[in-house]
């Protein structure tokens, strides 16, 4: 019987504990919050991830740690690391942790990324404003989520109110200064590796975000069988360099044709939901094979999938359940203004009969501007 | 939030969480044994089926009820649905528990059934054996399972012995004469019924069964449209007959291109596993829908499917998951000679590439004897 440790309880845990139960696998979730939605499913250790108690009570019950979450302290995987085997291993982590570290990792590999600079000083950051040019966006190096933790700088002039609101954490995180990208699409790849260092990924995808949070995911994207070879190749570079056990994402701005690497998350990825159905297997038993070094299970699509992500509260489910290639995913959170607290899956085996079902749940739901532009994508 | 209690904490209580996660649906378990290996995801309850304070409690901590297990004595199912919703209703429990109520209901729904006859003491038997002819089984109409309370009369004077046997149990739960069946395959509907009486059935699944326990299932099963109309229709009678809701069984004999229905599982079903990986929705996810009043899920196939039933221990993963379809199901149990621990499932699109996966895999774990009659049938 093998304990998989997961660091972090939220719905990527549970998740995982949902799709890990069939290989016969038991789970331990660590959180610090007491109704974290994966201990419905799993037994749960309430404490903070730097917590050396719940820590090592954590480690005494599991044969192998993962995470759900990509800002657990680095020290704590360290910790952890040297009592039981953890993947994805520490370094990984502290590298996508970091925007600087990924960013010069993503550039030593070749992987073209937008312009960026290192920020210490107000001066540094007049320098760099005048080279990249504005827009662009000052950001700290570490613990950003989601649009927190950022200012943008639309002109010149706007260099001293972005250091006003940023510059003291030039010492503690750091901070970057990233080039705005204008971007036609947004892709990510998500990508498996084993510990013996196979390596697959599941067709490109194409995601919408709506106020920096994923709104919509389609795949497979619609793209050419070279923009794909690429994006494949960066994926694999990567997690190469990294030696990366487990599921990853690489996010990815379509750029006139070409592909910029913008963040790598080291964990499954919302933008992976869609393989549970659509899939032969998804994201989550194929990073529990990874970590456990089985065999990885076929990447290959069934069809089209498009995932609708639920923020702040669950809709109706008879409108997702009603459509035949219907999937239906409540996390069984409190809803809350924001927070991710479900999903669908509508897969269809021809993208006529996803845009048809994708505005029937859009129409049903009142929500049209959510499906639009993966229907106007898929005409 | 929705809580579903299932009374029995087996496997398929165990896939019935796994599967019902997803609905946002929490789940308590009530087993009279207390390392259930459903207790591994869902809440348990230990207890007796018939012990009234572990139902009451059971009662108060869910909203709707349903059963993994089919001898839950009528009384407690009775006693249960007067305080919750419980489905299927009793009704259908104690037909499904009665082989001699079940027959009759078959004979009287037109659905055609093997010989028997109703035994009250030696005299009865004797003339049955010489209406039905030998060779014939004599089973208790109540509580047999899987080859017990049965005896096999091979010769006329076989009867003292079959009666010497079984004799004492005429007065308590009744006994049961059924005239043997050569049948050539064996086969099974599993279907579903929603509360508001709509009925939806996945393809006919042809079963093997060594030692009276499921071996082996492949769907669909390679019979013409009118035989799989044929059982449809027959499954469907019988569910309204019952008013049934919730997923059920049909086993079938098939003797000479006829069918003739051998028993009706009310619940999840071991031939209808394969729906987990094989089918846009599962037996699993089906069966909660209908409990809980919610669009049923469309029960096409994708491709082709075969499951293996893994018997007293659980062999070896790899080489399941090493197949591209292949797909791993470890109940999480202790091993037990005869116990049903596990299964597998390979899903392919053709049956040339399932019959070669199904090859690799008897080869891989010595089972050759356990994919034959599947990868004949493929040929």
């Amino acid at each position: 019987m093998t304990t998989v440790g997961i660091l972090g309880g939220g719905q990527l845990a549970r998740m995982m504990a949902l799709s890990g139960a069939p290989l016969g696998l038991r789970f331990r979730v660590l959180d610090n919050v007491a109704d974290a939605c994966a201990g419905q499913f799993a037994p749960m250790i309430v404490g903070d991830y730097t917590d050396q108690a719940a820590l090592a009570e954590f480690a005494a019950q599991v044969d192998v740690a993962t995470f759900d979450f990509e800002n657990v302290p680095a020290e704590s995987a360290q910790w952890l690391a040297e009592r039981v085997p953890v993947f994805p291993k520490p370094r990984a982590l502290a590298v996508a942790q970091d925007r600087l570290a990924e960013k010069t990792l993503f550039r030593e590999l070749g992987i073209p990324v937008p312009d960026f600079a290192d920020i210490a000083s107000r001066e540094a950051l007049q320098a760099a404003v005048a080279e990249l040019g504005t827009p662009c966006i000052l950001k700290t190096r570490r613990l950003g989520y989601d649009g927190k933790g950022q200012f943008r700088i639309k002109t010149p002039a706007g260099v001293d109110a972005a250091w006003d609101a940023l510059g003291a954490q030039a010492a503690t995180v750091g901070l970057i200064l990233e080039g705005f990208v204008h971007f036609q699409r947004e892709l990510s790849v998500v990508a498996v590796r084993g510990r013996d260092g196979e390596f697959r990924a599941w067709p490109l995808t194409e995601n919408w975000h709506v106020d920096g949070v994923l709104s919509a995911s389609l795949a497979p994207a619609s793209v050419d069988a070279a923009m794909q070879a690429t994006a494949l190749s960066h994926a694999r570079k990567l997690a190469e360099a990294l030696d990366y056990v487990g599921v990853f994402a690489l996010e990815l701005f379509c750029r006139d044709g070409e592909l910029l690497a913008n963040e790598l998350a080291p964990r499954v990825h919302n933008s992976g939901h869609w393989t549970i159905e659509g899939s032969e297997t998804s994201q989550f038993q194929n990073h529990l094979r990874a970590v456990l070094g089985l065999p990885l299970g076929d990447t290959r699509m069934v069809g089209l999938a498009c995932m609708l992500n639920w923020i702040g509260a669950m809709p109706d489910a008879n409108a997702v359940l009603r459509e035949a290639g219907g999937h239906w995913h409540d996390y069984g959170k409190e809803p809350r203004a924001g927070r991710k607290v479900g999903h669908a899956t509508l897969r269809a085996d021809s993208a006529a009969e996803l845009a048809a079902a994708l505005a029937r749940v859009g129409d049903a739901l009142g929500r049209e501007a959510q499906v639009a532009p993966v229907v106007a994508r898929l005409a």
